[in-house]
């Protein structure tokens, strides 16, 4: 199987070195030119525009959202998908081709998901004889705000295209250049948000007898839920509570009459998760009562996302494509991060199975020099840095080579007319 | 002494009756025309013109304060104060009178204290034969703020003006009207401002490992702040410690970089003072310390209110002058308010006594439902609240009576020219 | 009636000099034999002795106390009042008297009070003739563990002597020798302790998920009850709320099931007291529920001072029979100690009006060096500390006469047949 | 290999069977004479007489320690070792063959471990012409806290015995009996005891303006040291800091000069270990300068074990040759534990690689009971556990079984001149 499959990779990748001056112009424009969450028009427009010359059937789907179709024949149908969200960070790399819009930059990668993932499609087009199925790019918004994926489901994606056999999706991260990480399970964690709001009762400063001083209440709530992940957390198991923001009061001299925390939690499973939960809602409370609060706090579970979590058999199938096409010594096992993604809610709605792998990004040569340091401190910079800048070449090349090899792991073992 | 006291202030005062509506007249134009700390250009324009058609000679100091001057032959110089700013508090009662201005009032009874000194530089002015001596009228900006005394000293106050005898001042407080309150020794406590600005190591949600979480840190301060008074203070002595405002991050998923504590302290004598303001630069160094925070905390000191200490000798002249004049039982021993003023700044920049009463402004009857009442929750309300609103008859008389009464102390017993 | 007064006293006082070889010796027996609370065994047997055979009746109430009563003609009734117990301190005092018991000193003044108190009804007795009405002893045991004055009073003290008039007391204390200090109204503290049992659940200590952690949970109380204090009390009031003991496991490595705390507050009113009680159970409550501590907290009450709270007439009246004995310059106003007396215990059974006042020890020139220095860290050895040594002169006589004098501003006062 | 493997052990094991009752009788001698840490006197004579007779040259060091060497033909050097000591419980099994001694009880299967140890000991000896080579025997004192197997090191084991090429052992465990773990890399912590004091000043309780209150600062300490695994550790990186022990004080109305803290961490890598430690030291110096405590802490580092990292070609091998002998379905991959030994100590003064493996000890069917729970509460009672009670029957079989196929997985193999 894995010659079939070398085979139509080779075929369909024929054409890749052709290509490479309309990769690095492509995702120039589309670095230089970042837009936010849900505010992806131009690029939606460049991607729309290109898949429809290919010959994929075109919609426009929650809000800026690009989907793609293209039926070949019978056989398996893979989803393959890529973010296009830039983030409010002014950019330092000094590159030529850096970000145009102040304050706002692709300092995550997403120009790098959204070329790869256009290159394959034009490749996977004009190669259509040597493979056979369908092939569906989804081209989403929004994935830093976490509310992407969950819009083009709203927006009807699931009735709108043909059910996928396989859902795939690829990530930029300070791994070499040239190198590919993947594993089955969990490699992303689940992520969500609170808004925690807790009363107390203003006063002047000069007279806190007259307060429930609630600076106080929020500081001890801090305090204490730091034990749910030092004492209540399993050692050893993957626990994140984070008080981003705490807002209280706007002067010195007046005790205000709430204060609020943003807080944010990770995990990798859901008794985990479910615990943590109730272990934020148990504190609050409790604080709330020891500090004499006037009104039960206000907790509002404001933003989600859901554990990326690799299906073991497409993984394993996807892996082995990988292996074969790059040589096993550029494919690592992936260690699960702490970061989060919207990906699996497309999976997820489908009901479908997924596979989700980074992609290197970084100088080789920097990155061993980084390594030589103690490791806390990366000297790659890492996405979301204003620094952060993926190579081109191999990472583009390397990107869209991915995308149809994992691909035709699925379309090429479902061609049994085919002689090879 | 009293009777020559009592004769010359009946003589000031035989007209005040007929200035009632005047008097009444003028606190409804202050108050339906608040203005903010060191806007007070309306109002310094009204002040400043009548009381150069008293005769007055005016200046304009520390932006739009006023001073009047008016020299009545030999004899003790005393300097009365009022101060002119209103709040940014949105008018809550209704009355007739109501500020005309959006979000901003006289909560704090600013335009009594003007409307009574401008009534009583009348009546000395109008009655100059039945005294001798200097009086000195200071309308003050920006008390609210603190900086208000303070500009007129940095505007050359000493320099323009005799030295006085004696500085006095007065505020309308929720005492029944009709009713004064003095103390000697210690009536405001001391107020300063601190901004503590933390510093730890910003970093993704999900990663606290590589940052130095200055929420935590923040929390962690506020709790142990609390140790100053709690501990720190012998029991019974005046300190307080308010923490009226933490700010840090705002997003959830991010652990921002610093947190920013402003922190308001209250203390009665210089000893507190000084300890508090120690203990707190410890703890805040310690717990950075603690927590390893990368940078040491920026502490600014950025504002400030003295101690309001009455002049032994000073308050005792005036509290029998008041007792003859207003009868004992309508003088009462102030107890020491948590409250501060920047009054003080004005007898300190001379080297002069001073002394500085409470006037009662509240309905008497509803003065005496309220405290039918627990104490802790004043029915009465309040200075600062958006309904505070002290009844004008007999406030204003009794606001002018009093400064008329306590600046005859001491011009009266220096007349040695007069025949008793 | 001042003159009365000082007629009787110096008739009463006439052979005070004459004691002095035995005041010192009865002194020097009771230091260098001090006995722990409710063992006063010994000194009860030489006090009762003595007290026979100067006439008065004697009872022995609540284990080791001694009550003597000596009825002396018509006229008030003063009941007088020393406390007997050591403490279990070792003392360092290197005097040719010290305590001859290892371990136990009287190193709260005890000695004193019962060597002044036992003088007075000797010289009272020996001077029936100068002075009408009834004169009450009582030599209390156990007042350093709070229970002696209830000991007496369920051993029926009411029921068995006449009910006072008033009920007078007095305690060594660093003043000057020579002095004496005294004040109306509350000038000892009221004390409660609490034993506070929160309950975890116990786990191995490489399990802490496994656990509830009364560690932390009794540690965040800790830091929440400065919180009563702090923010719950209004500035300048006297509360204090100190955890004397925390004491909770005994390993490292084994997360224990409870933690014991044991709290000591001070309040010098009910309302305070009330208020800092409910805080307390609200706060362990409070901070239980944000543990899931499995069971609700035991905290019991165990221990309890009332307010020693001087009746305003007796405390003038005292003050002024003081002031005209020993000269107004040796009375002081005392300033209300943050230290806690079971001695109200008695005048409360009774309903009977009190005062108690401070007697100096220190060696004057001592006194003075201590005052240069800043006040925080007195030089002079004060109560409880193994170094406290009041000087015999005049401490013992200064003793004797505040007993005698305080007693004779009733008795005196009230013989309406005696012609002066 | 894995056949001549077998064969030795089916030689090595024929006469398992008829030492069936012999292995009960030792196991219940060893479990009704409990002895605690370095009092394993009688365990110890049994041991070394019963090896002697076997063959084996007989040493005893350490204390109680015993360690038998039989020196077999050429071929490898195998060290197997078994822990002796019992521990501070009272058993609750009643079981026939419970406890003689109150308090003491083999609550964690050390007497399993050496009844295992011994019967492998007896097997090898038996049957020398099927093997060669070397076996030594090490039985442990003091496993429990933590000094026995640094007792035999220092008692100079490294030069008494052949250097090993391989250390052995094995621990019983709450799997289903008959059921093996083992696993390459850590499988045990590292844990370290650290024993803090911290310094105060001590005060009487209603003075803490005198003080420096060491109940807060300790509490304040416990609240900051959570934030070593909460904020500091990487999420899901293994780290446990418990405080299992705060003691401060002993009665409510004095506050106490110092307080200590008892703290206990674990870890799986030197990194986090370090880290943690430095972490310690930092926060405990912060939160010392924060309170203003007038002397450094106490920091000691009172006990220690070391990680246990099994080497993965030993632990390759031995898991083989378990697979080989028990089917591949009785040995499972051990999961980490939260729990730490200092078994190796052993290897690692000697530099060799080791490899350490759990045995199941539960009754099969009460395991799959508590299985069904939710797995927090197990219901088969765990190692320290007065209801202890690993079943005889498959454990103690097993157990020998384990000790000689793992011996034999080294000794058989290097039997270059033997025919099979």
């Amino acid at each position: 199987m894995a010659s079939l499959n070398s085979g139509a990779a080779a075929q369909v990748l024929k054409n890749l070195g052709a290509n490479s001056d309309w990769l690095e112009a492509t995702y120039q424009q589309f670095h230089a030119h970042p837009e936010l969450s849900f505010q992806e028009h131009a690029s939606g427009d460049v991607i729309a525009a290109a898949l429809s010359t290919y010959g994929f059937s075109v919609q426009r789907l929650g809000g800026t959202g690009v989907v793609g179709v293209l039926v070949n024949g019978d056989g398996a149908v893979v989803m393959s998908r890529a973010d296009m969200d830039a983030l409010p960070v002014s950019e330092a790399t000094g590159l030529p081709y850096a970000s145009t819009v102040p304050g706002v930059m692709h300092a995550c990668g997403h120009d790098v998901h959204m070329t790869a993932l256009l290159g394959a499609a034009k490749l996977m087009a004009e190669t259509q004889g040597s493979w056979s199925g369908s092939f569906i790019v989804v081209f989403q918004p929004a994935e830093e705000v976490g509310g992407g994926a969950r819009a083009l489901v709203d927006d009807g994606l699931t009735h709108k295209v043909p059910r996928p056999d396989v859902v795939l999706g690829q990530h930029v991260m300070p791994l070499p250049a040239g190198m590919l990480a993947t594993a089955a399970g969990p490699v992303l964690s689940a992520a969500d948000s609170l808004r925690i709001t807790v009363h107390g009762k203003g006063s002047h400063g000069s007279m806190p007898h007259m307060s429930v001083d609630p600076v106080v209440l929020a500081a001890s709530i801090v305090m204490k839920l730091q034990t749910i992940v030092s004492r209540e957390t399993k050692p050893g198991e993957f626990a994140v509570v984070t008080v981003g923001a705490l807002n209280a009061g706007s002067t010195a001299n007046i005790i205000p009459d709430r204060a609020t925390l943003l807080v944010n939690i990770r995990s990798y499973n859901d008794t985990v998760r479910t615990r943590v939960l109730a272990a934020i809602e148990r504190i609050v409370e409790g604080e709330c009562a020891a500090a004499g609060s006037p009104q039960p706090a206000d907790i509002e579970l404001y933003d989600q996302f859901p554990l990326t979590n690799n299906d073991a058999a497409a993984t394993e199938r996807i892996s082995e494509a990988f292996a074969v096409h790059f040589g096993s010594e550029a494919v690592t096992v992936a260690t699960p991060q702490t970061a989060s993604e919207d990906f699996s809610v497309l999976p997820n709605a489908f009901g479908a199975p997924y596979s989700y792998w980074f992609l290197g990004g970084s100088d080789p040569e920097l990155f061993v020099a980084a390594q030589d340091n103690d490791g806390a401190t990366p000297a790659v910079p890492a996405n979301h840095s204003p620094l952060f800048a993926p190579v081109m070449n191999p990472t583009l090349s390397l990107g869209v080579q991915a995308h149809v090899v994992a691909a035709l792991s699925y379309l090429d073992g479902r061609m049994p007319s085919r002689s090879n």
